[in-house]
């Protein structure tokens, strides 16, 4: 029982708060990096995938709604949904008709409920031109809007966050058991297969959500952050920051600052896949058509992050919480992030940063019209 | 400029946050009250006014949207819609054919962007059965949501919150000049005639944006805390405690803890109008007619809040943000509660309990459906 509540960590996932030193809105330079190159990708396919016409009449008043899933602080999320919505109105320009009504747009942001919203809501736009702002607090593996209320969905470096450490890794009588590893970068294949198939359930829940969600020909457009399909020796990857992450606390357990069960019971909830996998688990739903598949590399992290202490404000960022709530009082935060910037400083992540390279699949997906999954 | 800046204040309006000593979750047993027996009101007025198989059909998707304006924190806000939505499904049951669609509901919570939405979404039920929820922040004094989307809106203790402050008060030159005093109980009656008209715009302003969101038969239903057509001088009331407050802050002032000038520029932006004055202001509007105008009477507030401590506490849940924002850091606050709490002992709230009355007006509202209001 103590087991199940431990795994079930959705409310410890959110990003850090606020606007402070260690906040996710300062220290995601490289995640905003991304979504800069994703908003180009979205203006280049939006006029090829969109039929606006259909979308917009499919309500009875001309309300165009657009979430991102995902959306954590910052102005990231509303700025891409403005990105979004302009594009739009470019589009619209040459069909519309004189007596066609005015289109408006609602932005609805997605997180979890422990998500800074205060932060999130304090940052938006006072000046929002044409669009209103809704928050859906909840899990997105989960249904959060009413039906076939949404027109278009967004999520960036999101969707690689499990709802939950995938069971058989935290059993110490099983093959997948990871012990005192805290990721999969450098365990057996059994592990590696727990969070493979725990992303391919999160992936369906998801798309399920979306499918009931979303209109017909509504689309979805994803940046999920992966792996290359063959990873070589000489590569770094994300898993391996994660890697050192969990050495610096199995170094805190021998020297007697955390405990080495909680060590043990640690996972970081994160999967990055492959294309292949990720092409095969979207198409095994029914609900939606890939429109596209586009592999981006990113060379340049470390030019983001160009200091040790950077990169652990990064890795700090996005996983205090989670730690936090696993170790309680018994972690010192200050202390895991130190031996993690001087491991780091040593890392192939400064000392051959031309080999460390960054995916993310930019994806692109079309719902189906509903009559074509009743059967 | 700088006064200009001042009395656009609605940023710091909203009621302390959290589920600490301070805040309003906490301090609110007295509002919750009012909730309650606006609740049964509701119940009761419900099925004499709505026609759901209208609203229904208003959607190609059988969702209907409920919107609470002014949610603050606590769980008050979602168990109100919660009986609403409960009294709904009552009333389809009837009616309900058997091809008949599922009806969904959307809660939608709103209040201003500094309203603490991190608190209100962690005690948010973790079972939601048949609705989702939904927040929008910011001033319900304007437009918050896309047109023609809201059926049902509700709206307790939170009309009588001004938009600002109204300008001739803080004019030394004006002979609505409020001098020290911090709300209008026993100011000359141009000071009453500016707050009055203040409330008069705020409620166009609300009705007028509502209008818009709203489809045709909509309902609202306000709970108005208001004051007695006349008030004898027996009679204690709710603006007394604010006269009460700021008889501390102009001791304050005279023992050198605060400076008069800033005394002399606050003012607090609520309005408590009287049934007749309530009913020619929201009858001065075009869209909605005036379905029921029901005039409580809670004599026993003095039994929700028996001490002059819990009394504080209460006018310091919703008026420390408001205080904090116009003195900066050169007010003690506990010292401004601790000297209220002092003077409340003495005062009529608890020496003549009995003649401590407030009002509040429960009203409901219909939309005209849209071609009435096209000329």
């Amino acid at each position: 029982m103590d087991d199940e509540r431990k795994m079930s960590i959705t409310g410890a996932m959110a990003m850090n708060g606020g606007n402070g030193h260690y906040s996710y809105a300062l220290n995601s330079s490289y995640q905003k990096g991304v979504i800069v190159a994703a908003m180009d990708m979205i203006k280049e396919a939006l006029p090829a995938t969109v039929d606006l016409n259909h979308l917009s009449s499919s309500s009875p008043n001309p309300i165009i709604r657009i979430a991102d899933f995902g959306c954590s602080t910052g102005l990231t999320s509303i700025q891409a949904i403005e990105t979004i919505i302009r594009c739009l109105l470019d589009l619209i320009k040459p069909v519309e008709q004189p007596q066609s009504r005015t289109l408006e747009f609602q932005a609805i942001l997605n997180d979890l409920p422990t998500n800074d919203f205060n932060t999130l809501f304090a940052d938006l736009p006072p000046e929002r031109r044409r669009y209103y702002v809704a928050a859906a607090p909840g899990s997105f593996h989960g249904r959060l809007l009413p039906s076939a209320s949404l027109h278009l969905a967004y999520s960036s470096c999101a969707l690689h966050w499990l709802s939950r450490v995938p069971q058989e890794i935290l059993d110490k009588s099983s093959r997948a058991w990871n012990g005192e590893r805290i990721h999969y970068a450098s365990s057996p294949a059994e592990v590696v297969g727990a969070y493979s198939a725990q992303f391919g359930r999160d992936m369906e829940a998801f798309l399920s959500a979306r499918a009931e969600e979303m209109v017909g020909e509504g689309l979805i457009f994803m940046v999920v952050p992966g792996e290359p399909d063959l990873v070589h020796d000489s590569r770094t990857t994300m898993g391996s920051e994660l890697e050192l992450l969990g050495s610096c606390l199995v170094d805190m357990a021998k020297a007697g600052a955390v405990s080495k069960a909680k060590v043990e019971s640690f996972n970081v909830p994160i999967y990055f896949p492959s294309r292949k996998e990720l092409q095969q688990v979207i198409g095994r739903n029914r609900f939606f058509d890939i429109r596209k598949i586009q592999t981006s590399s990113h060379p340049k992290m470390h030019v983001a992050l160009s200091t040790p202490e950077s990169l652990s404000l990064l890795y700090r960022a996005v996983s205090e919480g989670l730690l936090l709530h696993h170790f309680g009082d018994e972690l010192i935060i200050d202390d895991l992030f130190h031996r993690f910037s001087l491991k780091a400083a040593k890392s192939p992540f400064f000392l051959k940063p031309e080999s460390h390279e960054t995916i993310t699949f930019f994806v692109v997906l079309k719902r189906k019209k509903s009559e074509e999954n009743m059967q």
